[in-house]
């Protein structure tokens, strides 16, 4: 390196520290004013203040940067500012981890817990079809020691003409079967109207993909007591995930649990993709359990030991798949229930993958 | 070629007869079963039956054909008889297209249509922000000669803490200013509780691609007199799309239009990706009348132009454009509103595009 | 707004401008080590030197900023002076557009031209599978004006069982139509090792989506005396087909047309998902030809006409689209090849789509 | 069920064997026109001679199948025929799997084995930049056991102006370095022009994703006596890289190691999204290998362990991952190599996940 550059190096560090005093003095003044309006009731945000700003700093600007390099630098030194302003705020983002050690554990009346470092499985008959079906899937279930019953009355199909579910007979089912195996009930609730009757059957409320951005139901759901499971929609960011359980949770519901369940991509050997860096993500993120549904994920059944295995290893707090007593004449998902049999084999195929205890991101 | 095979192929050309013949009379008597099941209230498909049949030809089967390729080629003979069984009931798929020239045409009160081969403009702010937006939104329009105007008082977010709309209020303004210029409203319905109420308001509901599966809504909206805009959620096929246009149709609301708005994709330019190719294929198969959002599926108003000309080109009833009086500091879609002046060189600009009269598709 | 307000806002300004002034003098220091930089022949980015002002910074930060917020604005700042110090390197970006009205045409020995204003259409078989069918799609072009015939004798297949072109000798057919008629013939080439025998038999060299990064193929064109057509790969992003593009140029050879031909996405009812966004894009970025694929983005013949029409009205130079005698027996692509009459049609009903003369992106 | 519906089942079941008999007697005769047609060298599909079929049929028509319907059944029978001609050709396919236990194993002289139940780390540098950083990586690789290192001498990248790799230079690099420390060394080939110099000093040709349809060096690399690590295009589909493998193996080598790598979708937080269940599915169709690259499927080294322990779980044969002595100021790939320290973790991290001997599915 030349003398030349050292010297030109060193007016730099100068005008380094000289621009890292005044941002600080700005960010002062700033996150004053945002106090007063915080008093004042007013937004952080105000675009108008922004424009004129940069009209007068364009106005001053005689380069060599540009007015379009001023205006995009500026604009970084106003958003970290509102940043700032906004960092109480941003506190309340209910959702969002806080600490590495931050982690929301589900406790049921029966002691059954999502999120404590345990691996849950939720299994069940993608509908409920009869109480026959129900009571046969249920002593399996029992069986293996599932403890969290998945039991669906009310369908969301993409053809009106579809089968729609059972309704409130099929609730009545769900509760008599898990009441007779000692297991929990979830189901799909597509509505915020039928929080009322739902209630007085089922332990855990379900939101299907199609209802993630529904935020009436969200935000009704943020008014119950049971805690609410919210599949993502196979082509939400993680980011939009976070969002629809902060609709629950500031509503005062805060016993949510995430379940990643594949992305729509052009992948044809299976259903949806699943997207398992999804867990990861969702645990570096926030502090809510994250379980992984491997039936609508592959969509076909030969895959769910190996899902299984990856899901357990992802650090996920449990897994959800769909079992029936006879899947090809399954009302619906006929191609990704699993036999009995199956799910017996799955349960032996996880058992020596071992549980993460622990955040594994490595932090630089 | 020679003697052997023509000799060889003259005993397949007799085969081929023959299981011509079979296949007919098969699909008579499967014809009559299913006469039966209707009278009887029964579902024409039976997997038990099936299962029970693939066995027994199975077990018969001899080669050189697999039994993998003899079930194959049976459930192909299977869904082709369930297909004449149940051609009477697919008549019943409302928004299905049934002939050439078939074509759903809304009339408005005021003498308005939509899906006559007119190119119609649906225009106005993202969102409802105060009686002097709108009221200057609406000005502009009108000298434009639109007639229908957006606006919207609910907004559905990904954040709950985003600005949701100004609700009732909204509603109120967007009825007044419509009334001062002579225009329809559309606006967006986020809840089947809200239709009482926004019914007093509006003259074409609008839903959001977040609720294009929210069933209840769509079946709800099955029943209100005002028309009906679906939009296309940004990972919905198409054929998911007609099927939640049919929800509503088959409760008895038949004026429906889509409204493509862009798919989400790798692409990082825009937004979400313009599906175009969905306009002539949405003509194909439906007689509804479909528009492009040239907003949303761009995000960006620099490509206004261009896309309101492809969207014209497409073969589409209409386009719809969100316009704002200060586009930057609008409380929402803030890179993407056009500004007046951008507005009336759009409406310059697609001027001297044709629409096309007839569906373009050339018939092979 | 509270004199408080008003008092705290009149500090920013003049902060503001004092941030102004010294990021001003920051640009000049880093302009004139720039200088030295290029002279002494080394990289303008020196992330060693980089991470040591960071350091520095961070030590000295008292706050209210966190580090990680100085660390990203004063990266936000390096960036900006790094761009400037490219600026003059960056106007070396060849196929960046640097003025609006700057605009590559490609002229031919005959007069054709691609890129003046005018709307080209490249059109001919998949493959060239004989003679007879070269000379029977020739006579069809020539009959409706066509000047640029494709005529592909090498052809990049999934599978190495399929097809793979009749090599040299299609060459020669295709040559020998295109003298026939008066055309020009664009083929592809799949290997540099190609260049020095096809130089012989064709006019344009056509670059195929699984080759757009071979970047021993691009160099290597951009030595050859011909243009290029580089087709997108059906999941690049469109900086990715730029800076391909770029690698030719760089060689030397600058008449480059941009084929788009659809992307890869979740849609089923069509081979690829038309992009038609990435033509006013391309146009907005680059100063090249753009043409449409109207038959690998559809991937079937009735959708000829409506994409004819999105195409031409999108701004693009051109259509390239194939036509065969009989496509249900081609040896490639038989679902998406038209038809004579079809083609005679395609032609008929784009006539009166009018091609925009000018970029048609509304400026702010 | 009635006695009617009785009946008329007896008289389709008496259907259905007449047509198994007829559709196995119709099987019989093509094949024997496939064996004529084999011994004169003429392809099985016939496009004309099945047109003319149809029309034969639809000219004796008599319904109720409609013409379509009898088409579509009758194109189902002509396909049967079809693959039962060309079973044997297809059991050419090399690297498609014949049975559950077939494994292809690699072993390469120092007895270091890819696919033998194992789990193997290949890792290095993005690219080779210095004797000095290659020595460094290589220290820690040898100490943790690493048979094979990633040593790339040639760097496809996006932009022509990118650093594009040392070249032979780095080649010799990586040999003394691996010679060293007893490694053995896998480099990127991106040109079959290559392959001469290249021999002298690699022991794995590593095709990358821009080249992975490159069918001239894929046939080219068919020649070698080393293996060659495929990886998957970012947008590719299993069955398109089945494929590219069998552009090798036809030419002779089917020392073939498949790696995924991330596919491209809308997430955002990832450079690509890891697809693992690409796994299971290339293990289900293939015999050959599978690693998985945590690397370039995250984009980033805080998903490391998790994607490395997913990766162990999923039942591959390894994984790829990047290492550097100093991440940051890396001349590519800066944000996803790890630090030492982050490698030595990772090698604790994935110890106790136990790696499945044998192929997961389970088959109904």
């Amino acid at each position: 390196m030349t003398d030349r550059i050292k010297a030109l190096r060193a007016q730099i560090d100068e005008i380094n520290l000289q621009l890292l005093d005044l941002l600080n003095r700005r960010a002062t003044i700033a996150s004053e004013i945002g106090k007063v309006q915080a008093e004042l009731g007013s937004q952080f945000y105000d675009p108008q203040r922004e424009a004129e700003m940069l009209t007068a700093l364009q106005m001053a600007n005689k380069g060599p940067f540009s007015n379009d390099t001023i205006k995009a630098l500026f604009k970084e030194i106003f958003k970290a500012s509102l940043a700032l302003e906004e960092k109480e705020a941003r506190q309340k983002i209910i959702v969002q981890r806080k600490t590495p050690d931050q982690q929301t554990v589900i406790t049921f009346p029966d002691g059954t817990k999502v999120g404590d470092g345990s691996f849950q499985i939720i299994a069940g008959a993608c509908a409920i079809e009869s109480y026959e079906q129900m009571d046969a899937v249920g002593e399996v279930l029992a069986s293996e020691g599932v403890k969290i019953m998945r039991g669906m009355a009310y369908k969301p199909r993409s053809s009106p003409y579809d089968f729609q579910g059972l309704g409130e007979e099929g609730l009545k089912i769900a509760r008599q079967v898990a009441n007779k195996y000692g297991m929990l009930v979830v189901t799909e609730i597509m509505d915020m109207s039928q929080i009322p009757m739902m209630s007085d059957y089922v332990d855990i409320f379900w939101v299907g993909a199609r209802n993630m951005q529904n935020s009436f139901l969200l935000k009704a759901l943020g008014k119950v007591k049971q805690p609410v499971i919210l599949k993502r929609h196979f082509s939400a960011t993680l980011k939009e995930l976070l969002y629809s359980a902060e609709y629950i949770a500031s509503g005062g519901n805060t016993q949510i649990i995430f379940i990643e369940r594949g992305i729509r991509t052009f992948n044809e050997e299976t259903r949806n993709t699943l997207d398992i860096g999804a867990v990861p993500l969702l645990k570096m993120e926030s502090h809510l359990p994250v379980i992984v549904d491997i039936s609508h994920s592959a969509g076909r059944r030969d895959l769910a030991i190996p899902f299984g295995r990856i899901a357990k290893a992802s650090g996920a707090d449990g897994l959800m798949v769909e079992v029936h007593p006879n899947p090809p004449v399954a009302m619906s998902d006929a191609k990704q229930q699993l036999y009995f049999d199956q799910f017996r084999a799955l349960m032996r195929a996880i058992k020596d993958v071992p549980t993460p205890m622990e955040l594994d991101a490595v932090k630089e």
